[in-house]
């Protein structure tokens, strides 16, 4: 028996895979691991008590996740109420709606390990494809995204000319305008789930805004979201952060936590938070900042229940919600 | 003699160092040299001509970089007119302010080789100490900021109370209300430099909007800067983009090609781009994407001038430009 | 229907995660994806082609994934033969050895997600602890570790002191020794694995090496491995390489193939290869360098079946593992 | 003025370019920045106080240094006695002895950002062109290494067919052998520093030495370069570690410290320590591991003088000893 300041520590027990079935039960194994497989583990436990505490769950997405084949998981995230509120970066709708409109991201060099090799960019440019890593989209896709958008504007200024609007409020209404029931977009409108998106000015919908803007009027406040924001996190009885490779909306999510008065004496900042990221603390970059460095902040409790996954996202996040919908379903 | 192609190789010729003296002499040296070495030398080379070739330089900046100690080289090479345009996230904004008050940041650790060890992020909390790696911040200058902030938002609506402010507009008021001539934003309005800050909500000053704009009408419009910046690079002789860490501040300038009409027959994109960063493309995010890829959007030139240089922006950023500015002295 | 250069593109298809059950119902989901997503599906794709045909099956093993919990599952993969010959670090035979011993190593800071933050390793050093990122182990498991090595060496001298071992002939000397039959050393005695450590200077067994052969005469050749390795690369009728985590063993493996004969006219190289890695090609380092780049050299061969998996081994592995052995099961 | 602990906290002092000239004066703007800047300034630092105390310094090489280009800084280095032991993987020996033998290493690209881009690896392979990153070695180099390798083994064999070298007499060997005075292994041999290879197998040389064993008798122990090695360090004044990498040689020169006696009571360990590093501790690999996790080991002194700098070594290398060099002619 080893102890370590009075507290007895726990042995690294090795993961057995044998004859075990199913993702929970292998996560289960991880528990008793180390480096990123005991963090893996803990994710999925703090998920699953974040579920069974009736917290208001906040996630951040960063990163072309939806080109990527998330988007399905995200949305049903959204529509089993996994998650209540989601931040995301403007990429990551645009290409939600670019699929809402039946339009596609194609994998390139399946057959080869690394996408990069014998990829001429300059050929692609030539071919009307533009590459996200070792994805493709074609520009007819942003051809039609950009009549879909278009609409969605000529809709709200036809209704209401006058008014400025929150970049929530567009978010919402370009859900309402989706008729594909697996959208992101849309399952927030159905699921009542804000989609807040700070940076929408940084993305293809900011772009046809300026030049709807050209000929029309068009008013979108930069900071409106922030009341409806603040106030979902003050009302909920316990909060989660669920951080998908940081950038904006880690920060904005966290930055919340701010403001909010504390809720009991000295209970400050989010109760759970798990970050997935590939960024490391090293650089000082924020998105690779641990939760400790948050602790402080402020932005997460000095006794939250937090973990990091350092992982590329399109792996650990398959994994663990996986695993908590089969742990829920036991 | 070894060809590939057609082309004759060139060999790698090792650097020396020897007596020389001088940034410039040592990136010379790492000409001849490959992996980061030969990527950093070519920077300083793209870098120089930019500068001879009369190119409207846009600048993003993403990380910390000033809590760092880049404050003055960034603002620098906004009086020298290094750069032309800045993209910014909030957070640099945020405390390029706070040292322009007088406050400081402070350096933890200084002893130590890891910053993270036997910091304790609560204890911290405790002292009202805010963690930016192995940076503090201590939460008396963020009181000031505070009251700095709602000044400017308060001489901005008694001024005009109706009218809608570019976020552009926004970070210009700001820098008119510095005294320190050495402050980013201060030294912006001085040289004409546009600062952009596509998200400034996700800052302290996206915060205090939001305080501000409970009782008093403050209207910043998400979408109003696209037009400036738009007609910025569609002005320009020549353009090139100095990409510090990603992020928004990345796709926000490289978008900005995506609209402009092609300068003559086939010449669309930057025609220089300089990115230092620590991610790296294999996740498929933004910040660690190549340049390439960015030719295959029209982003950057199918003949640009172009390199990625990997590595922390607090040491490459620093020895790009002092070896720049040796040169040009010669 | 997208083509490029001639060949239909495949759509990303999003993973739904719904009700599977499984890992390998979630492995097969994640195949339309792209990233580390779509990676990690072909690996697994990948493997199971391997176990179907009749692959000589090399593992590369770096990086302390036994301090981290892998012990088992590598042990396991050794006794059901998914791996046919190993390649490692010492420091994996080291802390196999120990938990064989009955030591074992210790998770710090079970309840915080930075292991970094409060461990003062000075302190930890008066408490006679050794740290492994978030391991510790307590050196009187390395006081029984000399005792169990030294006793090795002498039964090896005892027996025939003139002899010069192969560092392969010594390995299997201290699995021999060994009696906990989960142990990586032991299994592989059971199953007839070979376990390859070029560099068993660079461990605790060296340091032990050292210190025995002050007074006693153990010769041990830097060189004698290469031939059985060689041996089994050439008499296989196919190859696969799973290299975890790069370093020594990764070259050691790929090598064997630069002096082996092509097996048939224009078949030379590895036929399959699985690579786990954190670490990525920008550095040029030979841990991070691509499958692509092995293919030049001929380590690879020109249609090998091949993915790099860019995750930490403690999170990839066991998922590949689990889906395989699932899908073998059915 | 802040405190923490009650020690005064240093603010960060921002670096400023302007008129400076030279490589120390840049590094000495550096020291009051954070980051990865304010560890390189330091790193410079703990170099000089090395050099100015009688220090053995012991280098360690890992990943392939020599092909980008910095064999002549590390031969500089070594003949200067910047460096007292060398450490290294075979790789930059194999590619020193090439340089010696008057072949080349070809940068590919050149014009390019992304090396990756459009080289076709299975092209190269027909070529006879073997690819390290941007870096490509023509067969034709190797087959010349061949000779002259087997030519050493030769003049080894010829004269003592019994006796059993070590490893370190055998890079000896091979550099006194070598005409080039700009080798490292010459410069070794020239400036009485010894060369130690731990994992001298995992390379071309032990390629060649296996087929050179198939018809002749060549002794080389793995074990027996540790008696001088710790004898060195035993019989060091003060001891200095210069880690460029990690990989096996990180470890083995740390791991000499593990069995010296502490010099004085309480005083073991090194008491210097440099690390230029890519790799973070996040996945626990060794090579990025923390120098502080070396203290729990006893591996690096407790007050000890050491500092990482997270950054490709092909940079910072360069930087730092053109900074020390400038310094110390002062």
């Amino acid at each position: 028996m080893v102890n370590l300041k009075g507290t007895r520590l726990k042995e690294v027990k090795g993961a057995i895979i044998g004859e075990i079935r199913g993702v929970d039960e292998l996560v289960r194994e991880l528990r008793g691991c180390a480096f990123g497989a005991g963090r893996l583990a803990k994710a999925v436990d703090i998920y699953e008590e974040m579920l069974n505490e009736e917290t208001t769950k906040f996630m951040g997405i960063a990163g072309a996740l939806v080109p990527a084949g998330m988007r399905d998981i995200i949305a049903e995230m959204i529509r089993e109420r996994y998650v209540d509120v989601v931040v995301t970066t403007g990429a990551n709708l645009v290409h939600d709606i670019i699929e809402a409109l039946g339009e596609h991201h194609y994998k390139i060099k399946e057959a080869d390990e690394n996408a990069n090799v014998a990829v001429d960019d300059v050929w692609l440019r030539e071919q009307g494809m533009e590459r996200i890593y070792d994805v493709v989209v074609h520009e007819e896709a942003f051809a039609r995204l950009e009549d879909f958008i278009r609409s969605v504007f000529e809709n709200l200024t036809r209704k209401n000319g006058d008014k400025s609007y929150s970049i929530r409020e567009l978010t919402k209404t370009i859900g309402e305008n989706i008729s594909d029931r697996n959208s992101i977009l849309r399952s927030a409108v159905d699921s009542e789930v804000p989609v807040f998106c700070p940076a929408i000015a940084d993305s293809m919908i900011g772009l046809h805004a300026w030049i709807y803007k050209q000929t029309n009027d068009l008013r979108v406040d930069a900071f409106d979201d922030m009341k409806e924001l603040i106030d979902i996190f003050c009302e909920a009885n316990r909060t989660g952060a669920i951080i998908l490779g940081g950038g904006v909306p880690k920060n904005f999510i966290f930055q919340t936590a701010l403001i909010a008065p504390p809720r009991e004496e000295g209970q400050e900042g989010f109760d759970y938070a798990i970050q997935i990221t590939t960024e490391t603390p090293e650089d000082g970059s924020l998105s690779g900042a641990t939760l400790e460095e948050a602790k402080s902040w402020g932005k997460i409790g000095a006794k939250a229940n937090a973990v990091t996954v350092y992982c590329d996202a399109t792996i650990a996040l398959p994994v663990i919600v996986a695993a908590v919908r089969e742990r829920r379903r036991e």
